[in-house]
């Protein structure tokens, strides 16, 4: 593990953190609102962040950013990122951070990162191949194989959550109908349970509600079925799900251990667990660091 | 391209061929039939195969080995291919190989050699990023990132075929249901189409059969389905495409570079063809050959 002093940032839908960090020792925690809707406004709170980092550490060697939405890992080039404002679309990050602080800049998708934190210091510590999915706002991945994340023509490898698991299911943000994330997010299973959101839907079904219960089956279903799926296609040592609807039903994380057990591919259904991400809020700051580990 | 002179196996589930091939200059090919129900046969056959290229060509410099079925790379042992004969199951191919010939010995799945010789010689030369799918008796498949083939921890990765499209589908020979090679293999078409075999489901849809039609649009969606969901999940820059059900059917792909384009995720969806595969019967002795290029 890398033991460079560096500052971490997250840059999140709602709010914006900076830490500094060595190896996963993470510093104090500085945050902004993310105002994703006004560039320069962006701009001038990420600088302020940067700057509060090195008033406490002085000789950071890089910086290293986790985004919301994709990125170019290799430019730090910012796609349009459907969960911010249009004021981050095109944003050439790592050139402006580069520029900004003198430092080497790594910047790359919250989910790679959070990856990376949790083969780092959390659920999938020195594993080489792992799938990781987050089942919350939205359902986003990350693929580590061979220890390498996996990356693909333009950087964005790796996002499971876009994917028909229902040919005949609700329409996706994407424009698709019946994606993962159409059914198994917190908002899908809000919709299908008409409620106003998962978690109420969690109370109504508990209380017998059909219409409920029924939402958060296939909801369930359709987790169970992706994990076996990426058993089968990736051939990983671990599966890690995060998020708050995965969180909410710790059930379905054994119930789809125990259908990758069963009904995957042999061999490589074969001793593949499925496990919850154990990290919190830090884990994108202690994932970011770790896109320095063969850098420096 | 690799220009040093190898011995080049292809083990089918009917027949297994030998050559001698330079780049991808073939030699002539012998072949055996695959008696893959009774292992001393089968490795008799493989010797006199070894021993008639090796008269042609005294001085190879290895043995590079496509098998149908799973196989660890790593050591050439077969896992249970489902389409042989018992006498396969866990066989150490490659110790076995390399004992028999005093040369280094390179095995991997068909689909990993059929993917590696479109890159070296067919339709996705000089690609680094390819989804790689073949559908004929199964649908298999390979996936190539970042200029290297998906292994996972045992080798097995990139199985595109099993992996669930219609989860209230026909029992797959994998156990599951509704996997894509339950809908868009030639057996799973000619099943829905109430046919004996693929062709005869486009002849009697051709003549207006319902059943017949159903059966194929089943298919059709899937396949589609299928190159989009794989673009979102691994950025490639080409998909190719194999086997008999998508050479009967050609109009799928442009169907499916369509869907790509207009349903994909950004940036992944911009620019990236839905190709058939171009290389025939030798693709499999070409892309195992090219399982050495970077150890020789």
């Amino acid at each position: 593990m890398s033991q460079h002093p560096l500052i971490a940032i997250d840059i999140g839908g709602t709010w914006t953190r900076a830490a500094a960090i060595t190896g996963d020792r993470l510093g104090a925690v500085h945050r902004a609102a993310t105002r994703s809707d006004d560039r320069d406004a962006f701009l001038a709170d990420l600088a302020g962040l940067v700057d509060a980092v090195r008033r406490e550490e002085s000789r950071p060697l890089g910086v290293a950013v986790s985004v919301t939405g994709p990125v170019d890992p290799a430019t730090g080039r910012l796609y349009s990122p459907p969960n911010t404002g249009d004021g981050l679309d095109d944003l050439a990050l790592g050139d402006w951070l580069a520029a900004h602080t003198g430092l080497p800049v790594r910047v790359d998708r919250d989910t790679n990162c959070a990856l990376l934190g949790e083969v780092r210091a959390g659920a999938a510590r020195d594993c080489r191949n792992v799938v990781f999915a987050t089942f919350s706002t939205g359902v986003g991945g990350a693929v580590l194989l061979d220890g390498r994340l996996l990356r693909g023509r333009d950087g964005v490898a790796g996002e499971v959550g876009h994917t028909v698991v229902a040919g005949d299911g609700p329409l996706c943000g994407c424009g698709r109908r019946g994606c993962l994330e159409a059914v198994a997010s917190g908002p899908a299973i809000a919709l299908a349970g008409e409620q106003p959101n998962g978690q109420r839907v969690s109370v109504m079904a508990a209380a017998g509600d059909p219409v409920a219960q029924r939402a958060l089956d296939r909801a369930r279903r359709s987790v169970i079925a992706a994990c076996v799926d990426w058993v089968n296609v990736f051939n990983p040592e671990l599966v890690v799900l995060g998020g708050g609807v995965v969180q909410a039903h710790p059930d379905w994380l054994a119930d789809a251990a125990g259908a990758v057990a069963r009904e995957g591919l042999q061999p490589a259904r074969r001793d593949c667990p499925v496990v919850p991400a154990v990290l919190g809020d830090e884990v994108a700051l202690i994932g970011a660091a770790a896109l320095f580990e063969d850098a420096l």
